[in-house]
């Protein structure tokens, strides 16, 4: 792949500055670039890459002066992104049932899927058009998956589960393990079934090792274009809305129900039985207990709006500094006092 | 599977509000029923239930009026549990090892044993009578596995680790791998040997991704009883007693002996090397640092007596008043010293 | 295995007290010992170790007085060390290519390599000397694998990563995963392509179900003599520096630096796009979201230094009593006002 930044810049939607003739060959970060490469920058980052390797920049429009051949547009990481796909075709992977798969007669496979090593789909499993599922993954009987899906190798998809299309499921993932559901019967904790199913339905991304329980009855349900990262949990019946991010080690207890749109950052958690509203966002380590309303920015546990968040951290910063001032009141009032 | 509220009644041993002859053929949660299905209510939910579209509904034998067909119980949620395991019967595995399984000649395998695709077991293994095994799931050498216990795919059991009967291992699972045990020489990590093992007893139910790492020497131990759930670490040589909770997300370190019935809710962890006491309850994202008596119901971090950290959590709320009243002492007290 | 006391003295560079000619078959830890063991003890345990069943004791040589064969250096542990891995040799594992394996015509196999049940090496995957892959392993295409590294079963190694040399990966972990990396269009989030690898260096040990992203561009990069424990998380273009301890259920966000020797204990985490100095201690359960200085031990979320947070902890347990003094100076200031 070698392209002129002249024909870059036809592609993103860009104007060249410098010698829009230059040749690049490959696209990566500001660190790595070398002569060949183009690369993006935003700022604070505007300076470092004016001194970097790289053959050019891509940069904000709204920049004026740059040292390096650049091409400007109005939204550098987008362009980036075109280009990444551009530079990086995915890897051709070949259709087709490999011999050490075991598919059982009653599943039916779509045009084109490829099944790869040592893959197992179990009874009346129906697997959508150009899906390709990668080495040791189980999917379960009567799951349903969709067309275009992307399933990487060590994922386990237990019986009556759904997955829509244009899905990526990462390695070591886990839909529809049993919800954590038992009923204590004179001190011994006895099984409730968990006898529902995980639906995840198109555009959604589910992070490496990450455990989606199914529900004791009705669905756990993720909703389209939400993004889920590694090691996340979801409990059973949880219900996430669209487009929500959920990003790592995140954890959601039962029940809860998750508006469109929400972010969970890093290690952050939700009790169960709740309802977040939509365009919510929780800081990393967050957690909310009760309700939360819609366009709330909350952080700490027991999650709180953001502002109050941050002004009772610096409350607690100058605790010691308070108990100072208390003793010294103390005394200046036992002075008064006595006098 | 077809009851009349009738026969229903019978088996969780209710009684009939309204015609006992109406037929239901499924059992389901409030918002998934429809008119062919039975559902249970417990308050604050009883409402809800009167208005939705279930046959009928089973509620607690204290309800006075409801406007809906209902069996009342001493116990909805056992009753429900009940109804679930008669309408939504175990998918019936077959027996047998399956072709592509390897199987050790020196393994032991139990009556009734299924041994499903790709699975691995290693020389002297030992699998019990009517135990069940999913795909890509490794049995090590020398392992134990008891009677009736069920393996779900992916699931991974290091050599010399011992599995109860009745026990519920989720995909994902890692029992056996190495405590994290290092000796640091001249700045190099040397590792040191893990070679005890992991002993799991009867009626214990593992979660999706939960990882029970092999003791130095000796055991780790995981009682009988006792159920974990999904992305659970317990690190080496932690005992666990019998009938806990380990609620998903929750770390355990080294060497900690937990008591019998002590829950730990979602997201919390402990402290290594302590004691906790029998019937204790951490709350969520909570985690000890010494040792806990008993029957205590603990929260925050560090872990601190429940109503200690409600009292703090409600002053920390307090504190820009408090900083407010503080200033407002120090300007009358100025005041007055001035007078 | 059998030896005297004074063969293992002269194994450890020790001293024996009492009948060197005693024999032990066997070392574990204080609780587990019987009479042909021998054991090791440090303060707080030394009382403890008197009373055992060992048939001697490994303690330290500033000990005056034991009760016990023992054997005194300047090191227990290490002695210790040094006996687990004489009396538990490394099981035998036989090289050799299982005839279930699926491995690329066009991968290229060391020496002595073991490859097991069911194991998949794809296109153009390289594997050193002596290293050993457990069942139900997949090696991507052009993966690179050093000599005399160990791979547990259901390990996901995806294409283009490289593995050094005497690398340990634990069961169920997840090397180059996709990175977390979306941009956000018209309210839903398109997939950033994740084009980077990732590198582990020599001497590594990465635990069970832990997941360690692949830089969006460059690559994602564990230094040598690093050991991650379970269940940590690391996002794309994380770099971890050399002989770092990363504790079980750690996550590090995205391009994070962290230098040399730094410890993340258990549950602790980093923000993303920070740089952390070389020899850094975080706490359990702590978390930087700033650049931190070398030599800090931090505590606490957003982390500070470990004095600074026992310092605000200490204050927020005195806080029911700081209201109550602030109550009391007020009704005092009130008093005096009104004379």
């Amino acid at each position: 792949m070698k392209k002129t930044l002249a024909e870059i810049a036809a592609l993103v939607d860009g104007t060249v500055t410098g010698p829009a003739g230059i040749e690049v060959t490959g696209v990566t970060n500001i660190d790595d670039a070398g002569p060949g490469d183009i690369t993006f920058a935003v700022p604070p980052h505007l300076d470092k890459a004016a001194q970097c390797s790289a053959a050019a920049v891509i940069i904000p429009d709204t920049v004026e002066t740059f040292s390096k051949p650049a091409i400007r547009v109005a939204n550098p990481r987008m362009a980036f992104t075109t280009l990444l796909i551009l530079f990086t075709p995915r890897h051709n992977v070949s259709p087709g049932v490999h011999p050490t798969a075991v598919v059982s007669h009653t599943a039916r496979l779509g045009a084109n899927v490829a099944v790869m090593a040592h893959t197992v789909i179990d009874d009346n499993a129906s697997i959508g058009d150009n899906t390709v599922i990668y080495p040791h993954t189980y999917i379960g009987r009567d799951v349903i998956v969709g067309h275009d899906t992307l399933i990487y190798p060590n994922v386990t998809v237990r019986e009556d589960c759904h997955i829509g299309s244009r899905v990526i499921i990462h390695s070591g993932a886990v839909i529809g393990s049993d919800g954590f559901g038992f009923i204590t019967v004179n001190g011994k904790h006895r099984k409730v079934p968990q006898v529902g199913n995980v639906i995840i339905e198109d555009d959604v991304e589910i992070g490496a090792n990450t455990c989606l329980d199914r529900a004791t009855t009705g669905s756990t349900v993720v909703k389209q274009g939400t993004k889920i990262d590694n090691l996340v949990h979801l409990a059973h019946n949880v219900v996430v809305g669209e487009n929500c991010y959920l990003v790592a080690q995140t954890g959601i207890a039962g029940s809860a129900k998750i508006g469109n749109n929400v972010t969970f950052a890093g290690q952050s958690g939700s009790a169960g039985h709740l309802t977040i509203g939509d365009n919510c966002v929780f800081a990393a380590r967050s957690a909310p207990i009760n309700d939360i309303p819609p366009n709330s920015f909350y952080a700490g546990f027991p999650a709180r709006p953001h502002k109050e968040w941050l002004r009772s951290e610096a409350a607690i910063g100058r605790l010691p500094e308070l108990i100072k001032k208390i003793r010294d009141l103390e005394r200046r009032l036992g002075e008064l006092e006595n006098k």
